[in-house]
């Protein structure tokens, strides 16, 4: 099976758990039909980076594909829409995927209730597959808590009066890298029940690790320098809403005294197009596409091992692309 | 056992978790330990209602109680804190337990990851007892659904231009009846995993619907006639807040049209004295107290079942006054 092929897997085991679940909340009320509907067109979209990556992992270590581990593995897209949907209300962020962000659709409330919603669906999709086992349970209860914790420590950084490099790092680290790439590897893992278990944690968070900071460098660039009909956000929306990125921290690091002044005047500005050409001008661009590039060595480097099936080795190749060069 | 040493059980059961989970995020990042400290000083408190229901419900369908169960139990804890921290942030209410809400102590953005968190450790505790089964699973999803979905009408009610005493009621069931006590109940039935399950949710539905209506009514009479100090909330927060509880809606069908007139005008605003004594005047307090009565026979019928421990039945019947007399 290709990329393609996994991700075609994924959306037709999640159109059915979201047909499935929608119908059970609408049997409640006639009013929350609506609520129903978006989160269905919500989730019909999105890059399936945490369902392929569980998908992978399960492959590399051996695991047999059927529909059940399909529903398993997108189980993981419900979570990362409780997650999408918090995160846009808490940056106050109007879009997503080229709409309107949920909060914007239903109010605040309706936001904080729905993402619990999706919360709640990722379990009852584990559930309802059948395949959970302990170490599976254990690795997505881990996953859920480093993701909050990462957006804590986010949402306090934005609080802080100097900014580090290393603190960016360490966040994007929690709420991105970790569990957007090295957790679902873990739990597509647990879920193949390989003997040489801890093994596969191994070799998986070698290559995870180092991806995981490049998926969240190129997110940090896309986030200023991306096309706004490719990303479906406004362009500069992590400029404008002030986010402390590692992107940030290296230009303002690497940066003059004169940048650093303008970095701090301009963050959380409208002056998206000032403060890009600032960052453009740090050097911080060039810097970080290279360290992308020596950290996607790095997992390149990591998977190099005869433990993983030959499918996987060369699916986690592809996926060192799609991560690293994305244009969304 | 009694009512007392079931809950000293949740509370022994419920600080350990506690602990242990605290430390687990505190070592991701020692910014993180206020958080954790403060979750823990939340769940120091509570009614227990969830987790008793739960335990009563375990030993009516013949369960033998062990540290797992009580650890099972518990965990229903983290899930009312969950929705306690979302529903103060939607809310807006200053005041939770005697204390500042949590998004008073830390911000809104970090009182829904706390929310969040939350949620995730009501699974965890699940995982980690190690006595979950498909029924027990199942039920906790809906369980939680319910909640969502009853949370979710009740935010959609404040915006509609009358009132339902109908409306009101099915809200009340769904966030509050169904979710504190006819599924704690199930919930437990399930953990017990008695051969006739199927009888022990219709006694428990039977016995928890009503008892569920009661609780919420007494509810809604605390939140405008409470008494602070036993509440741990301002008076008439239900009032300020513009909440449209069964309570209000029956004084608006029942009352004149002066009397419409008046809830429509005080309703959400700060004459909190103004609009208790239109709603006493209306003589809906009179005609819920006896509502409340009524519901609580009710509940008293469901468990003259021989399918019932004696040692439950005694329980039940105490929890009828526990729930329906209560000043808290």
């Amino acid at each position: 099976m290709n990329i393609n092929q996994l991700r075609e897997g994924i959306n037709i085991a999640l159109e059915e758990q979201v047909d499935s679940y929608c119908a059970l909340i609408s049997e409640i009320d006639d009013q929350l039909k609506p609520i129903a509907n978006s989160l269905k067109e919500y989730l019909s979209q999105g890059k399936r980076f945490r369902s392929l990556f569980s998908l992978i992992g399960f492959l590399g270590a051996h695991g047999e594909i059927t529909p059940k581990v399909f529903e398993t593995c997108a189980s993981l897209e419900f979570l990362q829409a409780s997650a999408l949907i918090h995160d846009d209300l808490m940056d106050k962020s109007d879009t997503r995927r080229g709409k309107p962000a949920m909060h914007k659709q239903f109010g605040d409330s309706a936001a904080i209730l729905i993402g619990d919603l999706a919360l709640v669906w990722n379990e009852k999709a584990i559930h309802d597959s059948n395949l959970a086992n302990e170490n599976l349970n254990q690795i997505h209860d881990i996953m859920r808590i480093e993701l909050m914790a990462g957006q804590f420590l986010d949402v306090y950084e934005q609080t802080q009066s100097n900014f580090s490099v290393e603190r960016s790092l360490k966040i994007a680290r929690y709420k991105s890298g970790k569990y957007s790439i090295e957790r679902p590897l873990h739990f597509g893992a647990a879920l193949a029940q390989p003997k040489n278990f801890d093994e596969y944690l191994t070799i998986y968070s070698e290559y995870g690790l180092p991806l995981g900071e490049a998926f969240q460098l190129r997110d940090d660039l896309l986030g200023v320098f991306g096309n706004p009909s490719e990303t479906g956000k406004p362009a500069g929306d992590d400029l404008r809403e002030g986010k402390r990125t590692a992107l940030i921290a290296f230009a303002y690091d690497r940066g003059s005294e004169e940048t650093k002044r303008l970095i701090e005047k301009k963050l959380g500005t409208d002056d998206i197009d000032g403060l890009a050409e600032v960052i453009l001008d740090s050097g911080a661009p060039t810097h970080v596409e290279a360290l992308i590039e020596k950290l996607a060595e790095q997992a390149l480097d990591a998977i190099d091992r005869e433990e993983l099936t030959t499918q996987a080795r060369k699916l986690l190749t592809e996926m060192v692309s799609i991560v690293t060069k994305r244009a969304r």
